[in-house]
């Protein structure tokens, strides 16, 4: 029995142990900050191979500081999932902690610093903060304050909070209630490309009663929430073509095709002026929503009019219906469009291509090669002519029209019953940790790969976020409030110390 | 009285002056390549204003080296402009002869070679061309060749041709028929900013009869061409916006408006499928064709055929009407959008800002501000609130769709007649430099600021242009057939040894 163990068995009551665990964070507050801020040092951008492995190794030896029994699994050409057991003398029952150390690629001149030189400010830098030396031992530290980072927020804020809540839980000498299993992957943002390839083969290793999601945001009314699915994903790159070269704009304009036309006419023909998608058969697979589902989104709290003010719009797609129940259908989104040049780099040339990236999000009911498929269906009526391939001239002479397309790598959705008695308990004990009722939110807007939880490993999944909503979640100057990682920390030592299984000891 | 003037005093008649020149660039092939090769390596992109200087000072050195008097005309923040004068003992007529030493911006990685590095290659990269080893001294050159460098087209071409010619003269003994005067302007690809000026300062220096004007491709049909015409130009930036910073595509997407789509609608609203503008008023301050230039488009070379052909098209805009119609019309291009990223750098956001850049051509009666004018109400029209600056939330809150919309700086098209006496003289000696009949094309489909000189000089303008049509002009990979630069050398020689007025020795 390792030590910690040990340590555990002096068990104390749930609230008892969730106050020194408070006590203990706050005690150490500049020490936890200083913790995270080594690992935010460590880039992690998906594919980045020795930097991810960099992280994974820090991880692993984290968690085996703290006397789980931590090991990196492996595959040809994938990052390292870092796994790690911790057994609770007497327990029964298993919890699995998610998180993912990866984050998504930087553009860092958009950036106020380096994404990996974490740097502490006084507020939100839209709200005026300003960069501050990180704290000294025992200083008082502002929750409101912001920590700037790539993946302060998504997602190895949640990881530092494990991390810190096993100290705690030991420095009050407070008993693990459950097993707990944690997974750490490192491709989550590049699609967990080879998660479903892990998950099979470690079957045994990773089979836990319920998974915690630690990941995504808090709800956009501020306040903390449970979530009980995800959207799922997919997508694809689309090039469209004009002559094949370059042309001067003046030589040629008028006369020869424009790219960037032909690319504005098949964007624009996908979607209404209300954001509706205009792809035929888009929404003919969506599973209708339960009972349950319908009553906890009306109980959602409404946030339109906050964020609509928050983020300077006058309206928002879908003619006005709420945020919460956008989020329960299938979207298309352009993530990017690229095409000659812009402004000063602009020259007078029509382009010889142009480009687009488009996102799909998906709820339960939607496969993501249907729904590819159904675009592509959409290109093709537009006139277009299918290649996967750059188009010779050969192609070009017989067809008028050509797109490229690519297809990216996604997954389908999944949503987790409310109802489960397990997930009863996981409420109830994250509402102690939260000090107030959460909002239980039956679906994310964004994508995680709980499907191969749910469906591969067949358990439920129930997703815990702890980061900020306005955290600048993918984009330029990510960052965390403070206060999110201390209700981080309170929220996993309130799991790993939920009320024991009804007839155990 | 110069000693250039005193070898031109031994005159001989035109034919075989022209014989001379040729034979003498044929002899000093390889030496006039490396001229050229040392020309090409001063960078010279329009703004990069030391290198530009250089460009300006070397030219200089060169026309006073071939004994014109040459200097730099200068203005305040503004490119310099090359001028030299070259008196004819007896003549009365005084031809100008114009050319541009700034070259468009490159983007480097594109190019095969960096774009200040002259390369000869055995024929055009398209066609299999290889790099290959400038010519000994002696060796044959191949006309086929092809010289690829920034600008080793547009428009340095005529600049050495114009350098050469004048060796070649003097070393024939051949003399002027004409005072000439010499023009190379550095900032016509900005737009010529400041020519206006310029002239306007300078009028009685830049009082020629008829002004040459060395720029632009020869006809697509692969013939040599004289042109009198161009069209005028005029653009913008556009901008439009979503939420005030980018969102997560997933935790938005379906929610937020994407700025990319917004942009899409825009720009597909502007054209219609067979490329005709839909912005209202955009064709009706056109000036009818007159009967001469009606005869002399209907007797141009069809090259619909070929050019599709080559450039990999299967149909143009205007549903089929011939291209040099097209250049009789005014026209607008996307030169490029940019939003997020696409492909490998896309991220999962709704991106907060989406741009475009807008490039009008003008023919004769097209006011530039008119139209652009009408492009603005034309968004409007599409329900956008126009703002020239980023706008902040106060905006965002009370204008549901805002366009930041910054004007370019344009001018308007010009023509001269075919009819008038010196023009005519003119295409006579531009045929026997050719060899064979010229293409008389009413208008080039590109921009050059020849209305200064048809308006504010009052004087006719013929555009004599030397590079090849497939030049690969402003884009990646220009380059310059040698026999190009050959036919340059003769052209130049030709007319600057035109018949005498009649009624003159």
């Amino acid at each position: 029995m390792c030590w910690m163990c040990v340590l555990f068995l002096s068990a104390i009551a749930l609230q008892p142990a969730l106050e020194a665990v408070r006590a203990y964070r706050e005690k150490h507050a500049a020490q936890l900050l200083r913790q995270f801020v080594e690992l935010l040092r460590i880039p992690n951008v998906s594919g980045d191979t020795d930097n991810i492995r960099r992280n994974a190794e820090a991880l692993r030896d984290a968690l085996a500081q703290r006397g789980v029994d931590a090991r990196l699994l492996e595959l040809e050409g994938a990052a390292p999932l870092v796994f790690g057991e911790l057994k609770a003398p007497g327990a029964t029952r298993t919890l699995g902690v998610y998180a993912h150390y990866d984050g998504q690629p930087v553009s860092p001149d958009e950036w106020a610093q380096s994404p990996w030189a974490p740097t502490l400010y006084t507020a939100t830098i839209e709200a005026g903060g300003k960069p501050r030396a990180l704290p000294a031992e025992g200083e008082t530290l502002d929750p409101e304050w912001r920590l700037y980072a790539r993946s302060a927020a998504d997602d190895k804020a949640p990881i530092l909070a494990a991390l810190a809540a096993l100290d705690a839980l030991r420095d009050a000498g407070a008993a693990l209630t459950s097993h707990v299993k944690f997974l750490f992957e490192g491709e989550e943002e590049a699609g967990s490309p080879h998660l479903k390839q892990y998950l099979e083969a470690n079957r045994a290793l990773l089979d836990v009663d319920v998974w915690i999601f630690c990941d995504g945001p808090a709800h956009q009314s501020g306040r903390n929430q449970l979530v009980f699915g995800a959207r799922g994903i997919a997508g694809l790159d689309l090039t469209v073509y004009g002559a094949k070269r370059s042309l001067h704009s003046g030589h040629y304009g008028g006369w020869a095709p424009n790219p960037a036309l032909l690319l504005s006419n098949l964007l624009a023909s996908m979607k209404d002026e209300r954001g509706g998608v205009k792809v035929q058969r888009f929404y003919d697979s969506c599973t209708p929503l339960t009972p349950t589902e319908r009553a906890a989104l009306a109980a959602m709290p409404p946030i339109d009019d906050d964020l609509k003010r928050e983020l300077g719009l006058l309206y928002s797609e879908g003619g006005g219906a709420p945020y919460a129940e956008r989020m329960m259908a299938p979207t298309l989104n352009i993530l990017g469009i690229s095409c000659g040049a812009v402004g000063q780099a602009a020259r007078n040339v029509i382009p010889d291509t142009a480009r687009a990236t488009i996102d799909l999000r998906l709820v339960p009911g939607n496969d993501p090669d249907d729904l590819l498929d159904y675009v592509e269906s959409h290109v093709r009526t537009r006139g277009f002519f299918i290649v996967r391939a750059e188009p010779d001239l050969m192609i070009r002479r017989v067809q008028a029209r050509i797109a490229k397309v690519t297809r990216r790598a996604g997954y389908p959705a999944a949503r987790t019953s409310m109802d489960l008695p397990i997930v009863r308990e996981i409420i109830a004990a994250a509402e102690q940790a939260n000090g107030s009722p959460l909002v239980l939110n039956p679906t994310l807007g964004g994508s995680l790969p709980l499907h191969l939880f749910t469906e591969q490993l067949g358990k439920p999944v129930v997703i815990a976020p702890i980061a900020n909503h306005d955290n600048n979640q993918h984009a330029a100057n990510e960052n965390l409030r403070l206060g999110a990682l201390w209700y981080g920390i309170d929220l996993i030592a309130a799991l790993l110390t939920l009320p024991a299984e009804p007839g155990r000891p």
